[in-house]
């Protein structure tokens, strides 16, 4: 850890933004239940861009006037009104390419338009579907970083304290960390690393436990696969789009 | 885990307390770097009871009023005016029996007064210095429990999460913990269990750091001390008492 390295904090929850200065730093919008990882899927796929909404009734709005597909979830399942949910899964290749997705969810795309309300100006989306390419990205760049979890509801879960555990864990030596949050998620990934899905099975996450009540424990161990979907969304005048490397 | 168990959550900072209802439920207040331990080793070692107060202007009149001791730290070092400071080290059998102690400090004090705001009628403080004593009483009371962590001016750290974390292991059969934040504090308590001192040392813990470059090693040796001050501290009418069990 060298002094003029750049800053890496976490936030566990976004109950703590106010905490942190947003400017000059790259925003890390993590939540791997399910947001980020559709975001990660659809633009692997590709997806034109994805325009992060939050709400439903913006969300319809924007599909009708962009002929769009529109999609999210509230507490876990499809909104209504929307065509479509918030699982990766939902969007191959033969579906969403050259499409345009707008997307709303409870916690994701909400922490996103609280981070822009705060000052954030480079905002990225992370997933373990995009680890190594998120990774490689803010080793390059060498700026501060605030990685956000978008929590449930701003209750603190495992398994966006796990991937910015995962983050830290790739990009520590290049970082001044100076963070116990950060060094909390570090422990627990490492704790988990043998297997996430059944590390966050046994622990009875809250989100896990939620999510498998409506059938979707493929939806969740996909969400736990790293590097399969290794595009970088960047967000860029209101639109998610795959940066170019 | 049944049903009819009472509840347990886990706040890591002061920043998510409004999510919980804290009515009808025990709140443990958690500042284990150093308020909590200080209280717990005041109580122990025979103070009347110590008064926790919000502002250093407030502990200063109170002192003259009541003729007590006035204690407390602000951002690690005594605070001006007060005669002493937060270290639990200061208050043996010889210099607090019997004596009142009126303490302020920059995140335990504040939260206590930020818990009673929020409607809180039972609350308690935990440190390692008395951690069986609060597992036998939460054990006992058999009602909701709110452990409310002081953290550092909102940011989350690791004694107190470490502390939730042992709270939650002796109690955690006879509580429904559906709290991803009691999950992730379990784990870091069970990986820190070999040895605290080291565990915060070698993770590099901001405010081990901080207590460090004062030359305070001797304090947070002593303030994760298990079972050294045995004492339950309750809040009574503005004070915080020794409970007898």
């Amino acid at each position: 850890m060298k002094s003029d390295q750049p800053e890496l904090y976490t936030a566990l929850t976004p109950s703590v933004l106010p905490l942190y200065d947003l400017n000059k730093t790259i925003v890390v919008i993590i939540d791997v239940l399910r947001a980020t990882s559709t975001i990660a899927a659809a633009l692997f796929n590709g997806a034109k861009h994805v325009i992060p909404v939050d709400n439903v009734a913006r969300c319809i709005e924007l599909g009708n006037l962009l002929d769009a597909i529109t999609a999210g979830e509230r507490d876990g399942k499809i909104a209504e009104g929307l065509q479509h949910g918030n699982s990766p899964l939902e969007y191959p290749r033969s579906f969403v390419e050259d499409k345009v997705l707008v997307l709303t969810t409870t916690n994701g795309t909400r922490l996103l338009y609280t981070a822009l309300e705060k000052g954030a100006q480079t905002l990225i989306t992370a997933s373990f579907l995009n680890l190594s390419v998120v990774a490689s990205y803010l080793l390059e760049q060498n700026q501060n970083v605030l990685l956000a979890c978008a929590a449930w509801k701003n209750r603190i879960n495992m398994e966006d304290t796990l991937l910015a555990g995962a983050i830290i864990d790739r990009v520590k030596e290049h970082f001044r960390i100076n963070c116990d949050s950060s060094s909390i998620a570090h422990s627990l990934y490492t704790e988990a690393r043998p297997g996430f899905y059944d590390f966050i099975r046994n622990k009875k996450a809250s989100h896990f436990e939620r999510l498998s009540a409506y059938g979707l424990e493929k939806d969740i161990r996909y969400c736990f696969t790293p590097d399969i979907a290794n595009v970088l969304p960047i967000y860029k005048e209101g639109k998610l789009v795959a940066a170019t490397l």
